[in-house]
């Protein structure tokens, strides 16, 4: 299915709609939006992929028969390829607050890096009996946690956000190490990184963090909050691609003591060496793993191109603006669904995304889709709605609270 | 730098010239090279990267613009992305003596897949101490061995493949996991599946092989030899492009009882129910771990099409035609380079490459390289040459033969 809107179907009121527009015609970044292949559907989905940018294909293109072809393995060393995921981490930094040197894009999935840096983190604290996490968590940070409390022998605690601050406050000196996220995947509250991580840093805790569902929308200051060590996607807000590879942050401050378990050739000091023996890196190298699949590097490298020119303070005040305004919209078509909001009102409390309580989510994000509205069910209840600062315009998302509005009337 | 033959250089002796034509014109694989992007290059480099297929950036561009922009994160259950990690390790079972279900591409590195299975092998025999590894192993599978024996407590016996086979013997009941490879990623040399795997066998050991230096030039018979686990990379033979992700072979004997370090949610028995606790796939797809790198995955997937249209047991017949050519043309040109050859003389006791004793490695290597003809230095004193069935021809050996015994002659 090819997801469409269907001709006329989608006519907010025209006050709202005249609003819109004034808005995208005063934004300077509402030109973006024309840079990304949507192919006329409306992407306000929060999970994986939304649409690529349409110089994909060619640049694509320009690495398999501009460099891989023409150069082969040489590539590799003349073409930057090797250095790739030292500088996509650098570019990353610069929406991280993270100082160069100190994130890398090793090449593995979200899961996989979370493995290999909360073993990092727990090493850190080997006499702490207790890895602790938010049961809010995605759940796949939930499966990689337990996994490494079971292969490093101690114990998971898994905590509501509320129960979390308290453990670290009553047992904070039974943690080794400490899991949050920025932004809650299904309701987009906010967690601010400075209090927590100074709890942990008060307590004697690694504090850890997933930045996927902040990272390209929220500003995090990795270096100016003192966080130990942090991963993320390459997708979601990032739009580097289906499956796109997940990134590592160490700080300086920690680069000599940090002993990754995914100790493969490319963390080496001297990789083409070939040596018996394993030296790791000494500086942010050490984080890589494996021969990295340049592909995939390729199209997040590219992505974020314009994410970087706009910076990541821009994309915050651009993605706020967009999500204050649907709930404008909302208010002004259907203000009893204000009251279904399942994420905090004031936007500063938010990430790039809100949920809405509805009935039979199921048939109301499909209704939306076959009106060319994307969006994330979130079963039982949750309808996720998020705002990627470049490729969302406010006349989208007057367009969308109408499909909303309808879908919503018609159960 | 762009390798590319210079004009005129590359002249072999007319007789052998003549009988590489006829070869070449005889051999219904001949044709095959006409599909891959050399670039007028001769690639007998035999890491990780040959030349594309010439429809690859077709191919990615069908992806990228056909399916991921019209559909989005829908594209993932509706264009069969979901499962390209179990069709690629189902195409790639054919080439490995693999039934279906048995092989599974994650999406992650080599290095990090080795980990996966080493670290799963070993938890199948918990209260055996030692880690067996061939000594002549890539470097990289050193390194994880020694990872996973110091997370496991295990001890990391490297023994040479002499020694290794002696090892498990003389206390083999103290062995939990041994890791070998069939092909010796220097010299070519064989090492046969069925005996080592029937050793472990013997004395309770488990066999886990990486297959990256013959995975498509060499039948390996996984299921008829029994093999308990393995690993290979996407790149060498396959051919899968740069840093193509590694697969893991699983046979189905063993997957009630695996059980995997990296769990991650694409891993789960039910991915999409989001539950908070992992419960495995019982299936081969309990090898996933988190979202795969599509990008790489769908290059891989298009390598594969010609090798699985030739078949494996055609892919070695033509691989053993051309380096055995390659020996006849060294006789003929100059046979005392025949005394320097590192690998077995007798075809069948090679994998897809073989190497020469040759001072001043690098020298070659670039002299070989400024004519067009791409190798390998192993130094200190191994030169390197791979036949991959595909893309290499009789003709481009005659070549390389003479652009070679000129680079000697002009040391």
């Amino acid at each position: 299915m090819t997801v469409r809107p269907e001709s006329g179907v989608t006519m907010p009121s025209t006050g709202m709609l005249d609003e819109a527009r004034r808005r995208d015609e005063v934004d300077p970044l509402a030109e973006y939006a024309r840079e990304f292949a949507t192919d006329g559907a409306i992407h306000l989905n929060g999970n994986s992929l939304g649409p690529p940018r349409g110089s994909l294909a060619a640049e694509l293109d320009r690495v398999v028969t501009g460099q891989w072809a023409p150069r082969q393995v040489q590539a590799w060393f003349q073409d930057g390829w090797l250095d790739l995921p030292r500088t996509v981490g650098d570019k990353l930094g610069s929406l991280l607050g993270a100082g160069p040197g100190q994130v890398l894009v090793a090449g593995e999935t979200t899961s996989t890096t979370l493995f290999n840096v909360l073993t990092a983190a727990c090493r850190l604290r080997p006499d702490r009996p207790v890895l602790l996490i938010e049961g809010e968590s995605f759940p796949t940070d939930l499966y990689i946690a337990d996994s490494v409390a079971r292969l490093l022998d101690r114990e998971l605690v898994v905590e509501t956000r509320t129960g979390f601050d308290e453990y670290l406050r009553d047992n904070g000196t039974q943690v080794a190490v400490a899991l949050a996220a920025p932004v809650d995947f299904r309701t987009g509250e906010r967690r601010e990184l400075r209090p927590i991580t100074a709890l942990c840093h008060a307590v004697g805790a690694l504090s850890v963090w997933d930045l996927s569902h902040a990272t390209g929308v929220l500003p995090v200051d990795l270096d100016a909050n003192a966080v130990d060590l942090a991963v993320g996607c390459g997708y979601k807000y990032l739009g580097g691609g289906p499956g796109a590879p997940a990134f590592t942050y160490v700080p300086t401050r920690l680069q000599s003591t940090v002993d990754f378990p995914l100790s493969g050739w490319h963390g080496h000091a001297k990789p083409f060496a070939m040596a018996q023996t394993f030296i790791p890196a000494d500086d942010i190298n050490q984080a890589r793993t494996g021969t990295p699949p340049l592909l995939s590097l390729v199209g997040l490298n590219h992505a974020l191109a314009p994410l970087i020119e706009v910076g990541i303070h821009e994309l915050h005040r651009r993605s706020k603006d967009l999500s204050g305004f649907f709930l404008e919209c909302l208010a002004d078509r259907r203000p009893e669904l204000l009251h279904q909001l399942a994420s905090p009102e004031v936007a500063d409390r938010r990430g790039g995304h809100l949920a809405l309580r509805v009935p039979q989510v199921n048939k109301v994000e499909s209704a939306l889709a076959d009106n060319g509205v994307l969006v994330d069910a979130r079963p039982p209840d949750l309808i996720r709605f998020a705002f990627a600062p470049l490729y969302v315009t406010h006349e989208q998302v007057a367009q969308a609270v109408d499909v909303l509005c309808r879908a919503v009337e018609g159960l």
